[in-house]
């Protein structure tokens, strides 16, 4: 009785993605527990923690100054690593200004629905598409998530041309086209030709552009180009707006670290405002510019990343090739895009369902259903495997088992 | 050109009291610097580094799982730790599952003003008010502060009656009265009769109380007394909403760490999944987690603060009254309200700012005009002493010097 209408539309049933791992993360499995549940189904990383170990455990210098506030868009001292730090990644000069350090890129993300958008105005998404796209533009923001179907699963101007134009003929007010580059939940890597194609096709429209770079450093297969790359030449300045963050590249999911650079200086005034509703500890903060100054220490974690992944992915690509199961050639990220329509009951969404939840209950695995992420074909899963190639081999065994008594 | 109309609205000039603080952080005082500034107009408590400093230094025992995904509502390690001190705090037993934690008592605010308002709503605040309300409830969520003038700064049941009728009369929906206790600028504690008769009104008007009680652990004149001891006597468990933070008490504003506690369970579930954009790092989590699991060491911070803000207060009414500067007696809190009436130059907020410029200016001291707090009458600042006596006393001496010079 105490909501108000727009707490009232915010309850949701719960994503079941989160509901999974959550389940899965009370009877895990390991060597010791060989019936326990073993979850593909959550992006993270569990492939740096040796390397992180030693300096997450490490006495910690921390200040007087570090306890109290600073900048509530992140401490000075930390974005000015950061944006040496992002040169790099994007391959680009970035201006230390330009950063707004918040709890994670969905805040990120959020900030920038509020920024660029007014409620039930869109924003165009290649889809398949990251899940939390729709409470991180949808939820608070009241965004629409409109989808770009793709061909084939290949990202194209064309696809994201017809897609604004759908939009519009549906009377929505169309306000931007997001990418995540590299892509979730297909692992691909945009190459430039790409890219300009679409920042053109968005730039005609008179649309502004996000791209979220979560998983800049994470490309094992193809070169990374980020969209900063694009500017001046297809995209001016202030009409690209930039995510990255800790969780992926570096494996601290937990820690809620994400970065958004923008050059439009209103949009960064309001993202500096709105900053501080999902501020980052300066303890994280601090811990995570000693990194970042690092720079040898820095570079190992990013070589070591993908050539970790590279691994994980050939292994994780052989396994199910053991098993008769096929995937989307991937390059980039900590999942794998695999193809289960062969034990599909009938080519619907409630099969898929149904097939997902008994791999779920018989095999103990749990992978997430293309459903989620807005799939237009049913049968395709997200196979997420940056973890032990042990733990990758006896959950595809299990995956196999079970499919085979289909 | 990028900016929603929303955006547009939330762009502001910034507060004062920020650009302030971070003027002043830029030339310090300290002996070596003796012409710096000094900041006495930023609430942070600088009287318990020494106590934190080993905890904070020391090697940390994070664990693989530590740098994962948590419950995005705070860690239920956490949690668990937290209920078992908020059950001192406010003397009563809590349920770690009502707790949401967040980054920020702000956060915790904007979230309820989201849960339990609609935009143009209001929330009943005693006034005088810590500036920061304004943005927490009325920047992204909308919300109006409507103000109830107290009698001689004294909290009454019919000072927020006769707000609310107002309220009302000017065409408002009101949906809270909110109270920060103990309060926010003046440093008052809350007697059990008073809250009693407030939270009467707040219920008999069939609204939702929200106490902001960041300052619970920081009462050295009086004792607190929680609103959590009037449910269910004169308040049903689902409609008090009560908020409590690290920054104060702990004296570690930077770290952000705020948590809302709820027994309204749809309340609850909006919280939960509003905290996703306002979350906790992991780090943080579990070194406060670590910090409260040692009883005896809390324990002792949160008497050596009680001790330290006694002194620090005693000191400085002491000095101030050396410089013939009358303060309104406090019992909490990190600051006090000063009466600088009989240096304007007329009784007017344009002779405050004036004042509190050439203070600035020429005292080069920095503490907070009323008007800041929507006081509603000029003359009055709030001056924060939670520092060294050396320091408040070079500030106090600058300020009479300043004063006398009028």
């Amino acid at each position: 009785m105490g909501l108000s209408n727009r707490g009232r539309a915010m309850l949701s049933e719960g994503s079941p993605l989160v509901e999974a791992h959550f389940a899965v993360a009370a009877d895990p499995w390991s060597p010791e527990n060989p019936d326990g549940y073993i979850n593909l189904g959550t992006a993270e990383n569990h492939l740096l923690f040796d390397l992180l170990e030693p300096r997450l455990t490490a006495a910690r210098p921390v200040l007087e100054g570090d306890t109290h506030y600073q900048q509530l868009y992140g401490a000075a001292s930390f974005r000015a690593e950061l944006a040496r730090f992002l040169g790099q990644l994007q391959g680009d000069e970035v201006d230390p200004e330009d950063l707004v350090v918040v709890g994670g890129t969905s805040v990120v993300l959020e900030i920038l629905a509020h920024a660029l958008c007014d409620p039930g105005e869109a924003i165009i998404v290649p889809t398949p598409y990251y899940a939390g796209l729709d409470d991180d533009f949808g939820g608070r923001a009241g965004v629409r998530v409109f989808p770009a179907p793709l061909d084939g699963f290949t990202l194209t101007a064309d696809a994201i041309a017809r897609a604004i134009a759908s939009a519009r003929s549906a009377g929505l007010t169309v306000r931007a086209v997001c990418l995540l580059s590299p892509d979730n939940p297909m692992g691909q890597v945009y190459d430039e030709t790409t890219l300009r194609a679409v920042a053109e096709v968005v730039m005609a429209e008179g649309l502004q552009l996000i791209v979220d770079e979560i998983y800049a450093g994470s490309s094992y297969g193809a070169p990374f180009v980020s969209a900063a790359t694009l500017v001046p030449d297809v995209v001016p300045p202030e009409r690209l707006h930039l995510g990255w963050g800790f969780a992926k590249d570096f494996g601290l999911s937990g820690f809620k670290v994400g970065v958004l650079r923008t050059r439009d200086p209103e949009v960064r005034a309001v993202a500096r405002q709105l900053a501080m509703f999902g501020p980052v500890s300066s303890d994280t903060q601090v811990f995570l510019r000693d990194l970042l100054a690092d720079e040898e220490w820095t570079a190992t974690l990013l070589r070591e990343n993908v050539a970790r992944l590279a691994a994980a992915y050939e292994n994780v690509v052989k396994v199910l090739g053991e098993h008769g199961i096929d995937v989307l050639p991937a390059a980039a990220g900590l999942f794998v895009w695999i193809d289960l329509r062969p034990w599909l009951a009938e080519p619907t969404f409630e099969a898929e369902l149904a097939l997902w939840r008994r791999l779920f209950d018989e095999a103990k695995v749990n992978i997430s259903p293309g459903a989620v992420f807005h799939s237009s074909e049913p049968g395709w899963f997200r196979l997420c495997f940056a973890t032990s190639a042990d733990t990758v081999r006896t959950a595809v065994e299990r995956l196999g088992q079970t499919l085979s008594q289909a």
